[in-house]
């Protein structure tokens, strides 16, 4: 293999791809097992030539990809794997850092600690936090009340009923148990009435999967720390918007958290996998996953980051957000989040001006959560026919009961443009 | 941003890299912090080229490396992240795939299946073993050990007093306890007299981090099933040896494995993170970590792979295992196996022939384990100063309190000559 003519091969099969992607279907329009019946059995005996991969990924591959990258993808939360986070991905995984401690990877350690507080200044959060990275937010959050049920001894967690599943799968996981909280009628958790004495941590969310609803940060903190419980504040999607001033509004009381997660993976232009988890108690909580005694430590000790998290072997996931960070700068960033929120805007307009259409929750960042006056299987019926066209993709949730449309807008190629398509797909 | 020359300019920096990685220090000359002192306090307000990127690695990065590329890197496990798994990462990170659940990456989810399904067939492990990949072996056998105590409502974990400390980790995070067993004159966890009957899950290890030494999977499969216990193996490392016939003997037992884990991140030239997690009971493994409940299951949820791991989103690393199988084929991988065990015989035999030094642990795979006749201290001060030197890393742990070395083959650079001056430098 010749790495270099290999490598240009590859780089001209990506960028081939950012060329087209917009052209393909968003949603992948294969059926279950498809894709499984082309791939060979078993591993070839011989080895092949790496033009063979590269070959079948437009034969099998693309076909059976949901494309993520395509401008008119709307579901879940829209992402975007921007260009220099790619690179830094070769980079790093042509560098093979295993950061298990400092000395194994002193660059890895250390850049790893420097952009996370870079990220922690973009979001104007408060000096002297730690933040790490962590593969997703599902692990941030589980990480996270692993500290919680450590330092208070407690086996509660509390969150919203709009709160990430990834919530109550930690919960489930670590044999805690899990109380949600009815919302309110902006679908915001309620604070009152709450009994915290035996909680061990509190879960509010700024900008729930489902609506993008933010849950009352400051009031449940207050609440939490007076009953002795640890606050993790879920900011995975929408903390990103923080780098606008105009959205600090949705910052109020996160500086009482005893740790947060944002995902730069979702909406600051870094390749998945890029959590954030940050603790503003960095010592209680590498208590909870340091196995090295306080008398064994050493001044590299302080440096281990694989002491914040579950996981001992960490790959060099910074590299990719100091690419992205450099490349674009925080005016590129605040550009692309008010272009994306504008685009929200607009389309939660239209729908509002459409006495065929509603909006069923409060505009609220660059999520627009909305039905089509009608039932709740004509509302299913547009999205299937939407996503099965390919032009657009977009998911659903519920409220009370009802089946409403989600549309995310998150992907740094999406112009005013797609936006539009999207409604007139909609209303076909 | 040009795509495309700024990738050609990544592929070249890659490319040069690896060719002259073998020129830099095993480990990082610098001190901590040394690094922290050269990077910007914040981010830049405004974007950069990337071509400052790539300058700024050899100014800031590179110094900062511990080279695990290196061929004369013996710490640890040593490792390889090869050609096709390098370019692999570029282009997953360029297709973006977040596979929360089969529609939202029907190509992820499929290939990944398939691909840990070939590494099962190679390792001669049982059919219908459901596989997938994780991160790190850490996330796995927390997995594992989750999915133990759901099964059986019990809370206590066993290993041997060698097993990786990923197993204790695991157990304190999720408030389970642990025994640690003793082990026999060759290393091995006893398995007489163990009373397993308020046991959850037993975890052998084949091949443990500080020995390589392997305990006996089937008598303690046999004893942990009798008490209803179930069994998790940890192969991390040297599962990746099955690839061998002749290294099969290993192996004996793991048939009655109620999971396993083996990393080919470490063995088989994936690069960081790529861990295979198998177990032989699906439906209750996945029932520990699913929120869906089975009526509501559609037949896509059987390929749901976030079900049987603690992430929800993931991202599409079976690419790279699809690249190094198919660009090494079975046969390339063995021979990779066929002459680190070859080169780790051959240390092993100049150090048994030299009166100064002794093997202090059976050989097994491709890890050495001696010191010096002499002190700790003379010892410890060897190591020292050969992984101060740079022309070597290597790393030590104790056995019944002495301090003794570790000499790790597993790069795939390594050549005899690289061994002979590993010798060389410790008799300097």
């Amino acid at each position: 293999m010749t790495f270099r003519e290999d490598g240009y091969a590859a780089v001209d099969w990506a960028a081939a791809y950012l060329d087209r992607v917009g052209e393909l279907p968003v949603l992948a329009q294969v059926r279950p097992g498809e894709l499984s019946e082309k791939l060979p059995d078993s591993a070839p005996e011989h080895g092949e030539p790496f033009a063979n991969v590269l070959s079948d990924l437009d034969e099998l591959i693309v076909p059976a990809l949901t494309n993520w990258q395509h401008p008119r993808f709307f579901a879940y939360f829209a992402v975007t794997a921007s260009e220099p986070g790619i690179l830094a991905e070769l980079l790093a995984a042509a560098m093979q850092q295993v950061a298990l401690n400092w000395r194994s990877s002193p660059a890895s350690t250390e850049l790893e600690l420097r952009t996370v507080d870079w990220v922690r200044q973009l979001l104007g959060l408060p000096e002297g936090w730690h933040g790490h990275i962590e593969d997703t937010a599902s692990t941030g959050t589980m990480a996270a009340l692993i500290a919680a049920r450590h330092v208070t001894q407690r086996n509660v967690v509390v969150c919203s009923e709009h709160a990430h599943s990834s919530v109550e799968k930690a919960a489930r996981m670590l044999g805690m148990e899990l109380r949600k909280v009815p919302v309110d009628d902006e679908l915001r958790m309620r604070a009152d009435g709450l009994d915290l004495s035996d909680v061990a941590v509190v879960v509010p969310t700024v900008g729930t999967t489902s609506f993008a609803s933010v849950d009352p940060v400051r009031e449940l903190a207050e609440r939490a720390h007076a009953a002795g419980a640890w606050v993790h504040v879920d900011a995975a999607y929408a903390g990103s918007s923080w780098i606008l001033d105009e959205e600090r509004w949705s910052q109020d009381g996160v500086e009482l958290a005893d740790s947060l997660v944002v995902n730069p993976h979702k909406w600051l232009l870094v390749p998945v996998d890029c959590s954030l988890l940050w603790t503003s108690r960095p010592d209680e909580f590498r208590e909870a996953f340091s196995l090295v005694p306080e008398y064994l430590r050493t001044p590299e000790d302080a440096y281990a980051l694989s002491e914040y998290g579950p996981a001992l072997g960490r790959r060099f996931r910074s590299l990719k957000l100091w690419a992205v960070l450099r490349c674009y700068g925080a005016e590129g960033l605040r550009a692309m989040h008010r272009e994306h929120i504008r685009l929200a805007r607009l389309f939660a307009d239209w729908v509002e001006a459409d006495p065929d259409w509603e909006l069923v929750a409060p505009l609220r960042f660059s999520l627009v959560v909305f039905r089509r006056i009608g039932s709740d299987e004509e509302n299913e019926a547009i999205v299937e026919r939407a996503n099965r066209s390919g032009e657009i993709f977009l998911s659903h949730t519920r409220l009370d009961g009802r089946y409403v449309l989600r549309l995310a807008i998150g992907n740094a190629r999406t112009t005013e443009d797609d936006v539009r398509r999207a409604w007139e797909v909609l209303n076909r």
